[in-house]
């Protein structure tokens, strides 16, 4: 018979009651740190047991399990290894449903801890109770906001769920996904996997609807062929991204002496995950790199990239991390060279990388991508965003007031007017008038050219298309409009209120070129990776993210055209 | 006849006044910006030269480089390339002495530019004006603050050096080591160099004193055995980095596009550095990171690194990533264990790394790096800091706040006293006694792990002895104990002052730590590479660094050690 793997670890990950098994007032142990995370992110019942203390973090603590007067779905387990059995039998007699030990002293120790958990999963097994760990780190389920964590965890909601066999490793990959802005619908640190093997996990976030993205990292593995059954039918619907780490002899004693797992060879474990349809990652940048790649981009039809670059050298980097990943730097056809060559000024580079060599009109270098995208020989394209350009119009605008200065009243008057008018017409959501608005945003575009000191303007009717189109569509968030407004402002109070007039314009312009990315995904179909060019941690912008080089860019799109490759092998590719 | 290379490009590194032939008000063209970044940096004459414009960001303009009526020592060009020539004759006339062509279409377009290039250095030469480029973005001089660049430059002054045959790059890492505390005292995009050499400008920093590590990014070489012949002689005596793109055919396209340059046969270019002694790397953060372990760490004598880690799969991450690179995690002798034994619990790894699985004993984990420094078998060490501690002693700070109601008024004032009157003998440095700084340290760290709820306290006599030689030697900063004196008057106040509690323990901590590492680097002469698992960028913090990642330090303490190799060869290892 088969199990529904969705229902059976319901109760665990969305349970009606929690009891904390060695709950306690104690900072000195783990209890302590562990109900509190389930205090700060639970909103339902929490029973906290302890034979010595009547009162915990405030909540009436009881002496045993079965002294909880209402049901209890789920049982975590912070006592020592030696006493887990005795409450397992507890639990088994209170009916309770789910569990996740915590403790630590079992198989990773040896023999004898190996017996104790021997021991404790056939008590929970008699009493059908499925239980991660032991020798976990806790777990996370936003579908109950429930944190049974041995640390506070920084994280959200969100469509990727993760299974780790190192609680430390995983808990920092959810957090560098709360600063990027990314969100997990499940983690569990699945300790020595007793009872719950990876798999399974692997299997249950398969069949959940609300996970986009399985993450896993992995030790060793309990039943290596197991594993890969299960996991091979996930692959073709869901992409699953693992961290294995075991390529030499220091890491694989490390591992025994951690988890308690065999690292087992590495070529093998190579081998099965490309048959599996697995994406095989190095670390755990490259983990959450893939992982926001898959859930923002779709997948590129084959291996030819285009890529446009505001500098020469970024453009020999980026070309470079391509290549060597495996993929092509698509030869630009001769009709694609001569139309660029009417935006770009004469020394632009003639090739890809597209390199406009410093020129500074960002109006052509908004429409080039249009250029490429439209391409039936461009798989996907690496736009590399503006470098300088914030510093750049910083110093543009000093310059600006100085002239503003000898301007007359009525002319800023005006042009003021003329802005407040256009925003009320790109505002409009409820009653939008198309026409009237692409002439407004025309008419916005040219101001900034103008300002900005471009004087083709032949672009600009192109441009208002594709931003009217992403206004139609969503992409073309409010706040971007509402600089305008700002703008206006500013220039009629002399730019003394809030935001400096340079701020306001940067935010405008990096909000018009995100909502540009996101259009141009949406029309195309094909993926626009983004790249910065400093080392901040970059967060999700509009529906996309940039990435900080051309090399980290590179490498998403290598992993997305090999899962591409999988699906049409598995006759799959529908899914795009 | 020998030239001498820091004489022969003073001038142009320390001018005692620049002109700007093509200084503009017109925000369209780069002369606007590149006055605007001399004019923010540069506290010497700037003659702007224009023929249309008789002020420009208000200063006076001049017609031509023979009407300034003091001496000029820079000038710098940003005219289209047809003109430079002509007013290169100028500059012979007028005696300048150097200058920088930022102005482009010379050899990258091909054969006619090539000539423009050929005749412009002619006259140059004819008239002894050693110049940077051209087609270059400008360059950067801390010793005389003048930043001769395209764009407004985020730099600070320090001590690496770097010439970039891509000024994008350049200044993308300029801003990336700005970002993360790191110091330029020179900075060259050096363009098509027509006249200096990418190997000339190498030469120059090897022999300032100013210049302790030397970056550079080549796209190809003029003239590949005099490259290897003066950047021989650097190497020896100042680590040399590079970054040199062009293994792959698009690469080697985009190279020929962007700087003129040919790539050249990877393999021979490999070959090359590593008879020279340079260090290859891979991306810029890879540049920057091995650069700041040449500024903030001694060399290791060899491959065997220990490892101190906050939770086993870190452990396992960083073991592998130093052994893939040929690193060694060196086995632990018996007696060690032994010793270690007697500060962790029973659960520890009890082999390296060393991991205490989950203890919370900070004391400890400060006193083992002890223990494996101490050990001959060991070249380097690997700390993977406190993970999730922060987040730890908010919730310890909250529970603690609980108690603290219940205290008598009494007793917080005494602890309050207690603590006050400890730092005055810490803070002495004027009139020091160590003897009683050795007490009052003991007694604070002490107050601190019973705070913490550590009962074994056995081991902070050693502690206190470390702490006390981190002030001695000036490592333990008075901001940390001026932690002690907030905290001490936040207690006094039930905490509502500034900064919470907690912020202030976690203050303390790090900055206890900071010192530590720095005072176990200075007594030990080993490296120890710190670790932090958040992706946020990190800065200098004291006098080292903190990577985000086991595979990140792995790579640094590789490269130091192959860098120890090549100087053991050469006979040189005395720098160490």
């Amino acid at each position: 018979m088969e199990i529904d793997i969705l229902k059976e670890l319901g109760p665990l990950f969305d349970p009606k009651s929690v009891a904390h098994i060695g709950a306690t007032n104690n900072t000195n142990k783990w209890g302590f740190s562990t109900i509190a995370s389930l205090i700060q992110t639970y909103k339902g019942p929490i029973y906290p047991v302890n034979v010595h203390e009547d009162q915990i973090q405030g909540l009436k603590a009881y002496k045993k399990v079965t002294d909880i007067p209402g049901p209890v779905d789920l049982a975590v387990f912070t006592i020592p290894a030696e006493r887990v059995a005795a409450v397992m039998e507890d639990c088994v007699q209170k009916g309770v449903k789910s569990a996740v030990i915590i403790s630590a002293g079992f198989a990773e120790v040896g023999p004898e801890g190996k017996k104790l958990q021997d021991e404790v999963l056939s008590i929970a097994r008699r009493g059908n109770i499925r239980f991660i760990g032991p020798n976990c780190m806790g777990y996370w389920s936003a579908s109950s906001s429930l944190a049974a964590f041995m640390m506070p965890l920084l994280v959200r909601d969100g469509p990727l769920a993760f299974v780790s066999q190192g609680g430390n490793v995983g808990a920092a990959v959810v957090v560098a996904g709360y600063e990027r802005g990314l969100g997990f619908h499940r983690y569990v640190s699945c300790g020595c996997a007793a009872d719950i093997q990876i798999e399974d996990y692997i299997e249950h976030f398969g069949k959940d609807p609300e996970v986009k993205v399985i993450l896993a990292y992995i030790e060793g593995l309990n039943d290596g062929v197991r594993f890969m059954d299960v996991v091979k039918k996930v692959t073709p619907t869901k992409p699953v991204i693992i961290l294995k780490p075991g390529k030499t002899e220091a890491a694989a004693k490390a591992i025994k002496s951690h988890s308690g797992a065999m690292a087992g060879s590495d070529e093998i474990y190579d081998a099965a995950f490309k048959k599996m349809g697995a994406i095989r990652v190095e670390d755990t940048e490259e983990m959450l790199d893939i992982a926001v790649g898959f859930l923002t981009q779709p997948l590129p039809k084959g291996r030819y990239v285009a890529i446009i670059t505001p500098g020469g050298s970024y453009g020999v980097l980026c070309a470079q991390a391509c290549e060597e990943g495996g993929l092509r730097v698509v030869r630009l056809p001769h009709e694609t060279i001569e139309e660029l060559d009417k935006i770009f000024p004469p020394r632009w580079s003639r090739q890809n990388p597209v390199d406009p060599a410093g020129d500074r009109n960002f109006i052509a270098y908004m429409i080039a991508p249009l250029k490429l995208l439209e391409l039936e020989c461009v798989d996907s394209l690496i736009f590399m965003g503006f470098g300088g350009f914030t510093l750049f119009s910083n110093l543009l605008m000093q310059q600006r007031s100085q002239q503003e200065e000898k301007m007359k009243p009525e002319q800023v008057a005006q042009r003021v007017e003329a802005m407040r008018a256009i925003v009320p017409i790109i505002e409009d959501v409820k009653s939008p008038d198309f026409k009237k608005m692409q002439s407004a945003v025309r008419q916005l575009l040219e101001m900034l050219a103008l300002f900005m000191g471009i004087k083709d303007l032949t672009q600009v009717v192109t441009l208002a298309d594709v931003v009217v189109e992403a206004r139609r569509s969503g992409k073309l968030r409010d706040n971007v409009v509402n600089d305008v407004l700002e703008l206006a402002n500013a220039s009629a109070q002399g730019g003394s209120s809030g935001r400096t007039r340079a701020e306001i314009i940067n935010s405008f312009i990096v909000g018009l070129l995100t909502a540009l990315v996101d259009q141009w995904i949406a029309s195309y179909k094909k993926p626009v990776i983004t790249t910065t060019f400093t080392e901040e941690q970059v967060k999700l912008v509009g529906d996309h993210y940039d990435y900080t080089s051309g090399k980290r860019a590179a490498r998403v799109l290598l992993h997305l055209t090999a899962y591409h490759d999988f699906l049409v092998k598995t006759g799959k590719n529908s899914r795009i």
